[in-house]
């Protein structure tokens, strides 16, 4: 059996390769087509789908089946990416250790790219043949409630910078209010895929339950550590721009709290999601994961 | 029984007081909430809604059913306007009579809210109680084919103006290639609205056909009628902005044939409409509407 890092690489490929051949075939302006492809592919852990993908496996949910899901929920990530990327929000120019799509394309092809790739995320479950249908509304609708979450979580981001006040003073938000807006933002999503693989499983409610809450360790464990790449690393490293989180003044637990008790913190983290899947047999790569994340950053 | 202008304004009051209620009832960021609203508001005739649950009674649809249906798709609509008026797609600074999203708001605002009313419209249908699953999964999936596609139309709209060319010179389109764009841009979510009427209504194979041809001439009459109040029309009675299609170089059949040609055009395009729903009961409305959205721009 390969180990995590084998298989967390190969699950990127296989969803890399499937979501480039799903856009391929389908009937679209070859700009905005060429466009989704740039969107969805480059350099990328696929943590999302190889999340969701896992999880199913605690179940032994085969591949086929969870697959789908797995590349629909990577549309719905990638088309946040492009569009939180655009001058109007972000304004990040790198993405990937390449340029972002409104940089590679322009402003209107990559709002439409981003379109496009949360259209085709629900397209994805609806149509997929191996989910049974009475779960594939569930997911449909879970997905929907995240997709919508993390609007939501964007928004309190621009916010929080001061974007919307005439004065643009950046808010300055407390360790609740930054929970909050990072749970929305990067946790919504990562929540999701560890309960779509529960759901696709049909696991019970306790199992759901730990599962939930794991994700939502590693949704915030997830965020931090790319806080903390913002402030200490590098852009090689990270593959876009570092340090605009304090430029942008930016809420963050780093900027908060400063960076050594978000290093204790994300540990913290680390332990709540390892634990949360303590219990589970086939869960290696599950409880792998958190100290994976973590050292991205303590290096 | 109310004529065909009674139902017309009182479906439109019930979707928009719906909408407005439901997106009140959601929990997001109060600025986003207001954007959303502002969004689904104002003056409208709702088409698509009108036209959903208008097919839904040929078949006895009670409207407890295809109002969600309805609500689901004036959201994507309304989606799709917010992100075409953008300064960076067709820089619409007036809509429904009022600022457009990112004049009232802000881009990355209209950006958001645009992109929560997309996600909206398929929470709305997933979570929708009243309607059956295997229905549900089918709109879906037609929703979001019809969503894809309207965001391939935007895109050849754009092209078809020469945005993505070095020398910005507006393409020469020919009739079909005209087709093609408004079949793609306008069409698809108008044709979806009739279909989604006939399969909430458990409709055998012929009625859909014959409801997905008059929507098809519908979709095309609509834009036609719309590319005529352009060439034509005040800004009062368009409430938007006028005479910008011909600035922008847009591909119009009002540019290729003329204006006499194109009201010849919308005449037929009438005729087929009305031709493809004779021979149902309850139709009356439906024949009606055809007539009333030519008359729009025949004064």
């Amino acid at each position: 059996m390969p180990g995590f890092e084998a298989t967390l690489a190969r699950d990127a490929q296989t969803v890399e390769n499937a979501l480039t051949d799903l856009i391929k075939n389908k009937t679209c302006p070859p700009r905005l087509q060429e466009a989704m492809l740039h969107a969805v592919s480059g350099p990328a852990k696929r943590l999302r789908p190889f999340l969701l993908m896992e999880t199913a496996r605690l179940f032994s949910v085969a591949d086929a089946m969870s697959l789908p899901a797995a590349l629909s929920l990577e549309c719905a990530h990638c088309y946040s990416l492009v569009h939180d990327d655009l001058p109007c929000m972000d304004d990040d120019s790198l993405r990937r250790g390449r340029p972002a799509l409104h940089v590679a394309y322009d402003e209107a092809t990559a709002i439409l790219a981003g379109d496009a790739l949360l259209t085709l995320a629900f397209e994805i479950l609806s149509g997929a043949k191996t989910i049974q249908p009475a779960i594939k509304l569930m997911l449909i609708g879970e997905l929907g409630a995240a997709a919508s979450t993390i609007v939501s979580g964007q928004m309190l981001d621009l916010a929080a910078e001061g974007r919307f006040e005439t004065s643009r003073m950046p808010q300055r938000l407390d360790e609740a209010q930054i929970f909050d807006l990072q749970s929305r933002k990067t946790g919504a999503l990562i929540c999701y895929a560890a309960r779509a693989g529960a759901l696709l499983g049909g696991a019970d409610a306790e199992k759901i339950s730990r599962l939930t809450r794991y994700g939502e360790a590693l949704g915030l464990l997830y965020q931090l550590a790319d806080d903390l790449l913002d402030a200490t690393g590098s852009s090689e490293k990270a593959g876009k721009a570092v340090a605009k989180d304090a430029k942008a003044g930016k809420a963050t637990f780093v900027a908060l709290l400063g960076v050594q008790a978000a290093r204790t913190m994300l540990e913290k983290l680390a332990g709540q999601a390892r634990a949360a899947v303590e219990h589970f047999d086939k869960a290696e790569n599950l409880r792998a994961l958190p100290a994976y994340l973590a050292a991205r950053v303590s290096e």
